[in-house]
C-alpha cells in the first residue's frame, strides 16, 4: 500500500474489522502530522512471552499491525520478560508461570519466526523492546509515584476486575500493578498507538492515562474483536484445542478451515483476510456457497501461511480425501510380521494412536476402518496383507506391508 | 518495675489503658518464653519524622513502650524517613509533605530529645531504625511479591478506606502500599509487639499478616486510645490547636490541665498518669472533687515532663492568677508616650495581640480590662499612666510604663 493514500481512504482501511478507536479523530490528527512531517507512528503491541505458538486468533491484531507497517510505520514489539520472570507470586494465575530468560528468549525467538509471516521484519519497520530494560530499574519511590496516578475505583472499573471483586473472589493488590506497568511500557517507549484485543482495553486505555501524566501525546488505542474458535463458541486458544495454528501443516489448515459453521465465515473473512468488504459480501451474501466460501477462505489462509501452489494441494488433498471420500495420495507405510495381529495392536504399530486406550475408543467410536471396512472389536485379530489400508477418523490413513 | 514480676501481674499492668490486644494470649506467650531464655522482647513503635513535636496525644504510647522498657524488653523506633522523602505524590494528603534527608534528621532529633522524657534511652532498651535501610532495597519484583500478600478486598475493610470507597472518595493506589510497606518494617525488625493508637489498627495487623507469610512468629499488636484534646471532642492535634506539648512552658501546661472539663479526666488519668485503678477511683470516684483532682493530675503531669519543684511553682502560680485573681508575681513591662491612645493600638504596643484586628475581637469577646475595668469598645482613648495592668483573656498580662 503506498504511503500517497489520503488520510480518509487510511482511516476506512485501518477501522476495518475493529471493534472501538480510542479517538478516531486522534488517530486522523497523528495519520495527518505524520505524514506532514515525514515521520513513523510508533504501533505498540504487547507480547506475553509465556505462550510462543501464534495461531489466527493472534493474527487479528498482527494483521492489524501490518497495515501500520505498509503505511509507513514502525511496529514496536514490547516483550514482557519483566513480569514472566516473576510470574504470579500469589500462585493463582497459571497463565503466568514463571520462566527463566532462556526460556523467554526462546519463546520470544519462536514468536517472531512465526510472526514474521505476517509482520515486515525489516529494521525500518520494526523495533523489539523487552520490558524489563525500564522497569528492572524502578524503586519504591518510583512505584509509588506511579500507582499515585490511578485510584482503585477506576481500576475496579475494569470489568474483570469489578466481576472478581463483587462476587467476593479475591484480587490480589499486585494485579493493580500489572495494568501500571503496561502503561509504562507506553510512556517509555513514546508510543502513538496501541493495538489489542478487546481484552485488553482496560490495560491500554491506562496507557493513555499515564502519557498524559507524563506530559506526552496520549497513544489512541485500537481494539480488535477476539477471534471465535473452531467449536464457534469460545475465544480461540491452544488451551480450549479449538485453534488453527500459523504453523499447521498445509492440509490440517485447510480442513480445519473447511470444518467451520457458516456463521463464522463473514467475522473470519474480515478480521484474517484482505478481501474488501464488497468482496465478502459476495462470498457470504444474499444465494451463497458456503462450501466455496469455506475454499476461498481455506485457500487464503494457507496461501498466506505457505503459499499459492501448497494451498491448491490441500485443496486437492482435501476434494480427494474428504469430499470425495477417496485415499490421499501418500499414505505412511508401516511394516508388520506374516502373523495375526489384535486390531488395537495393529493401530499402534501404524501409529494412528498413541495408546491402547486410545485405539480401544476409536474402534468404540466406530472410527476404525480397515480397507473400508468398519471395525467393532478392538481385540478382533487381523490378517495383515501388503497394501492393507488403515483409516482412522477422516484424516489419518496407514499402509500396510507384511515382512 | 522488677523482671521477677509474675507473669499475670505483668499482663495485668500491660492491659491498663490499652483497647485491645491481638491476642492476649500470645502476649502471655510471649512474656513468658522471653522470661524463660533471658531474651528481651522487640517492641516496635513506628514514628512521623513529619511532625517532631510530642504532645500527651503522643505520650499515650510512648508510655506503654516505657512499661515494657521497665520489665526488661527493647524498644524499637521505626524512623518512616523513605515515605517521608517521597510525600504524597498525589498532593491529596497535606500531612505527607515531602521532607529533606536533613529536616528528617532535624525532626527526629527533636522528637528524640522529647520522647527522651518518657522512654528509657539506655542502649540495652532503645533501637532507632530508619526503613530506608530496607525500603529503598525493595525493586518492582520486591513489590510484586509483597503486594500479593494482601488483596483488595482485605485493603477496603479498613475502615478509613471503606468510608472513602463508598462515598466515592478517590483512594490512590499507593495508599495501599503504605500499610505493607508497614507490616514489611516489621518483617524487617522481627518485632514481638507493635504498639499503635487505635487508628494504626488495621496497618499493624497488616504486619501480623506478613510477618506469618515470612515464617516469622506474629507480632503481637496492642492498641491504645486516642487521647481527646482540650476541647473535650477532637483527637488531640497540633492543627486543632487543642493540645498540650510536652514542652509547654511548666505555668502554661498546668494551666491547660486545669482548664479541661470534669468528665475527660478518668481518661486522662489512665492514659497520661501511673496511678492504679484504685487512686483514680478515689480522685474521681463518687463525692469526688474535680478542682483537687485536677490539680493532682496537673502536678504528676509538670512532675514527669519537668520536676517537683516546678509542678509546685506551678500550683502556686496557677492558685494566685486563675484561683484567687491576683496578679501573677511577673507581669512583662511596655513603655508608650505620655498622651492619649486607642486601646486597640495599646494592645499591639504591649503585644498582647498581633494585629489589630485580634485586637478588636478580644474587645469584642469582653476579654480586654484594663486595671480590672472591662474595655467594650477598641477604639476608646486610654491615657496611659506607668504601672497600668492590661489583661487580655484569662492568662495574657502587660504593665505600661509612661515616658
Amino acid at each position: 500500500m503506498p504511503m500517497t493514500m489520503k488520510i480518509p481512504e487510511q482511516i476506512k482501511l485501518l477501522k476495518r474489522g475493529t471493534v472501538e478507536i480510542f479517538t478516531e479523530a486522534e488517530l486522523t490528527e497523528k495519520l495527518t502530522s505524520a505524514a506532514k512531517e515525514k515521520r513513523q507512528l510508533r504501533i505498540k503491541l504487547g507480547l506475553d512471552p509465556t505462550s510462543p505458538d501464534i495461531h489466527l486468533g493472534h493474527t487479528v491484531v498482527l494483521r492489524k499491525m501490518r497495515q501500520f507497517q505498509d503505511l509507513g510505520h514502525k511496529a514496536v514489539l514490547i516483550i514482557g520478560d519483566y513480569t514472566a520472570r516473576i510470574g504470579d507470586p500469589s500462585g493463582q494465575n497459571s497463565t503466568r508461570p514463571m520462566l527463566s530468560a532462556e526460556e523467554i528468549e526462546q519463546n520470544a525467538r519462536t514468536y517472531f519466526e512465526q510472526a514474521g509471516k505476517i509482520l515486515d521484519t525489516s529494521d525500518d519497520k520494526l523495533e523489539v523492546r523487552y520490558n524489563s530494560e525500564w522497569l528492572s530499574k524502578l524503586d519504591l519511590a518510583d512505584l509509588i509515584r506511579l500507582t499515585s496516578n490511578m485510584t482503585v475505583a477506576r481500576m475496579l472499573e475494569r470489568d474483570t476486575f469489578e466481576l472478581r471483586h463483587k462476587a467476593g473472589d479475591p484480587i490480589g493488590i499486585h494485579e493493580f500493578l500489572y495494568p501500571l506497568m503496561q502503561g509504562y511500557d507506553s510512556v517509555m517507549i513514546n508510543s502513538d498507538v496501541e493495538l489489542g484485543g478487546t481484552d485488553q482495553t482496560f490495560n491500554n486505555l491506562v496507557g493513555r492515562d499515564l502519557q498524559r501524566i507524563h506530559n506526552q501525546h496520549p497513544q489512541v488505542v485500537i481494539t480488535m474483536p477476539i477471534l471465535v474458535g473452531l467449536d464457534g463458541k469460545e475465544k480461540m486458544s491452544k488451551s480450549k484445542n479449538n485453534y488453527i495454528g500459523v504453523t499447521d501443516e498445509p492440509n490440517d489448515m485447510f480442513g480445519k478451515i473447511m470444518s467451520i459453521s457458516d456463521d463464522m465465515m463473514e467475522n473470519y473473512f474480515t478480521l484474517l483476510t484482505d478481501f474488501t468488504q464488497e468482496e465478502i459480501s459476495e462470498f457470504v451474501g444474499t444465494g451463497w456457497h458456503p462450501k466455496e466460501a469455506k475454499i476461498t477462505l481455506a485457500d487464503a489462509s494457507v496461501s498466506t501461511y505457505y503459499d499459492k501452489a501448497t494451498a491448491k494441494a490441500a485443496a486437492a488433498h482435501f476434494d480427494k480425501v474428504f469430499a470425495q471420500k477417496q485415499l490421499p495420495d501418500e499414505i505412511p507405510e508401516f511394516t508388520t510380521a506374516n502373523k495375526p495381529i489384535s486390531a488395537k495392536q495393529l493401530l499402534l504399530t501404524c501409529k494412528l494412536v498413541e495408546t491402547g486406550g486410545e485405539a480401544k475408543r476409536m474402534v468404540q467410536q466406530d472410527a476404525v476402518s480397515i480397507d473400508g471396512n468398519k471395525i467393532s472389536d478392538p481385540n478382533i485379530e487381523i490378517n495383515p496383507k501388503s497394501g492393507m489400508v488403515i483409516q482412522v477418523g477422516k484424516r489419518k490413513f496407514a499402509k500396510i506391508k507384511v515382512k
